[in-house]
C-alpha cells in the first residue's frame, strides 16, 4: 500500500486526540511515528501506534502531561515524565535545555517515568539543524546478552550523535545490540533461519532458529566492545536518570507495564564565531568521495541513508505493509463509531 | 624482563626531568605512560618514552607548560595546549572543569595543540573514583577506512566512559578500529598473517598480509556502526576542539610533525542524595554473575580486566620486553652521559 505521509500522519494525530492527547501533543507523537517509518525504521513507525493507544487506555499512558522538570543543578535538568508520551516530554525537556546550553555551553536533560520515544535520531538531528552538538541515548528492555554470557541483561540501549555540518548534520543513531527484536521476528513469521551469532536461545545456546531466538537473548554488535558501550550507556543512563535498569527496564515493548526506562540527552554549543562546521563539512564530503570498495555502494555519513530514502517517501508516497494499513484504518473507524455511539 | 613499576616509574620520571620537564609534570607523564603497561596496553605504555623524549628534543612538545585555559562558555573550558605533555594538558583541563562540573551538573573541556594523552580509561576512571560521570574522546592520525571505502581517512577515536559503582566504577575505554595498528605490527614483525576483515592494502584491497597492511588502512570495529561512532566521534571532538581533522591530523605516531589532534573530556555531576550507585553496583555484579557461555572465562564488567592486571603487575612485578627495557635503560644512560660531559 503506496500512502501520503499528510494521510497517516493526520491519520495517527486524529487517534491521539481521540484519546485524549492535546492537539499538539498528538501532532508531536504522530510526527515522531511518522518519522520512523519515512526513515525506513518501521519498527520505531506507526506498527507503534496501536500500542500508544493501547497504554492509554489503561493508564500507562497518560497524554495530557508533558512531564514535571526540576534543574537538580543549574545544567542538569531532572523529568519525572509522569507516564506521559514519549516525545512529548523528551520534546519538551529538549526546549528547555537547549537554551541553557546556549548560554553556559553545556547542559544535560535526564528523563524518567516516560514513555517510548521512538528514533532517537530525530532528537538528535533537529538539536543540529539548530546548530547545537547533541548526544541522545535511552534505555530499554533486556534483550542483549553480555560478551560471553548467556543470558539478555542489557537493553538494545541506543545511541544517536549529531554535529552540524551543512547541508545536513552528521547524525549517528545506532542500537548497541547486532540486530533488532524485530528484524528475529520478521525471520520467524517467514520461516528462515537467522544467521549463526545473531542470537541464543532461551537455554543461552547459540542458534539459529529465529522462533527459538525470540525467547532467547540478541548478541551485542562488535563483539566485547559493542558489549561494553552498550552496558556503558545503560549504566550512565540509569544513574543519571535514576530509571530502572537491566531486566527491571519494563513497559518498552509491551501494553501492560509502567515505563520504567530512561532518557538522557546531552546539548553543547558551538564554538563561538569559528569555522568549524564549513570544516568538518569538507570532510564528511571527503568521506563520501572516498573510492569505494564497490563502486555501486558509494561510501555514506551517518545520516545519509535515512535522509535519502525519507526524501524519497515524500515525493513518491510512504509504503506501509497491507496489514499495517487495515489495522491503522481499523484504528481510525474505531474512534468514528465509539464517537458516534458515545 | 621483569621489573618494579616503582623502578620503571622513577627512570620514565628521572628522563623527562632531565629533558625538562618540571617533576610534577615528569610523574603525571611518567604514571601515565606506565598505567598504560600495567593494564596491559603497552602500545600506550612505555614503548612511548623515547618518542615523548625525542619530541621534548624537537620542540614539538614543551613539557614546561600545562595548556592555556580560557572558559568559552561558562561551562565549556577551551584549552589551547601549547605543545605540552598530553598527560599534563589533560589533568589541568580536568582539574579545572571538575569544580564547574559539581556546581553546574555537567561541563565540558575541548584541547587541541596537546601531545598524546596515552590511555583514556586513566581520566574517565579517576573522576568516577571521585563520584562523577566522565566521558572522554580524542582523535588520531587516520588509519580507518570508512565502512564500504578503500582509504584510511578516520583515527582510531577511542571512547571512555567511566560510571561511579562499588567497589570500583565501570570504565569503558575502546577504539573503533577493529584492532590497532600496534597489533599489525607484532603481526608482521612475527611474519605472521593477520586475519581476513581486519585491513586494506595501500590500493584498497583486502590484504592478510601484515607487512602490506602496514601501509593500508584498519578496519572500523563492528561494521557500518563502529564506522558511523567513530566518524561521529572525529567529527564532534574536531567541532568542539576546532582541532585537525581526518588525514590532516599529524604528530600522535611520530617525532617529526606538530600534535594536532584534539581531545574532549565531559563531566557529569551525580544526582544528589539518591542511591543509584548502589543499584547501578548490584547490576554490574548480577553481569558478573550471568551464566558464561565457557565456564572458565566469567563475564567481565568492563573495567575488570585492566584492573586485575594492573594488581596482579603490581604484586608479581611488570613483565616488560628485553628490548624495550633495554632501550629505556639507554635512555636513562643518555641521560647521565650527557649531564656529565656537560
Amino acid at each position: 500500500m503506496i500512502v501520503e505521509a499528510a494521510q497517516v500522519r493526520s491519520l495517527a494525530e486524529d487517534v491521539l486526540v481521540f484519546h485524549g492527547a492535546p492537539p499538539a501533543h498528538a501532532r508531536v507523537q504522530a510526527d515522531l511515528l511518522l518519522e520512523g517509518e519515512l526513515r525506513g525504521l518501521p519498527s520505531h513507525g506507526l506498527l507503534r501506534l496501536r500500542r500508544v493507544v493501547e497504554r492509554i487506555q489503561r493508564g500507562l499512558t497518560d497524554p495530557r502531561t508533558s512531564g514535571r522538570q526540576q534543574w537538580l543543578y543549574r545544567a542538569f535538568l531532572d523529568v519525572d515524565g509522569e507516564r506521559g508520551l514519549g516525545p512529548v516530554v523528551a520534546q519538551s525537556a529538549l526546549a528547555t535545555v537547549e537554551p541553557r546550553a546556549r548560554e553556559d555551553g553545556i547542559a544535560v536533560a535526564a528523563i524518567r517515568n516516560s514513555n517510548h520515544i521512538a528514533m532517537l535520531a530525530w532528537y538528535a538531528e533537529q538539536v543540529a539543524k539548530r546548530g547545537l552538538i547533541a548526544l541522545a541515548m535511552t534505555t530499554s528492555e533486556a534483550l542483549v546478552h553480555p560478551w560471553g554470557g548467556r543470558k539478555k541483561m542489557l537493553g538494545t540501549n541506543p545511541l544517536a550523535i549529531a554535529v552540524p555540518a551543512s547541508p545536513e548534520p552528521l547524525v549517528l543513531d545506532m542500537a548497541t545490540g547486532l540486530v533488532s527484536m524485530g528484524k528475529i521476528h520478521d525471520y520467524a513469521n517467514r520461516g528462515e533461519a537467522i544467521p549463526q551469532g545473531w542470537a541464543l536461545d532461551e537455554d543461552g545456546n547459540p542458534t539459529t532458529d529465529a522462533q527459538a531466538a525470540k525467547l532467547g537473548a540478541i548478541a551485542p554488535f562488535g563483539g566485547p566492545k559493542g558489549y561494553a558501550l552498550g552496558l556503558a550507556l545503560e549504566v550512565m543512563v540509569t544513574a543519571l536518570s535514576a530509571s530502572a535498569v537491566g531486566t527491571q527496564v519494563k513497559g518498552t515493548l509491551d501494553s501492560e507495564a509502567v515505563c520504567n526506562k530512561g532518557d538522557v540527552f546531552i546539548v553543547i554549543a558551538p564554538r563561538p564565531g569559528e569555522r568549524v562546521t564549513e570544516m568538518v563539512s569538507a570532510y564528511l564530503d571527503e568521506i563520501r568521495k572516498c573510492a569505494p570498495a564497490d563502486p555501486a555502494d558509494p561510501v555514506m555519513v551517518p545520516g545519509d541513508r535515512a535522509r535519502n530514502r525519507r526524501a524519497q517517501n515524500l515525493t513518491e508516497g510512504l509504503y506501509l505493509d497491507d496489514r499495517l494499513w487495515r489495522d491503522l484504518l481499523d484504528l481510525k473507524d474505531s474512534c468514528s463509531s465509539k464517537a458516534v455511539s458515545a
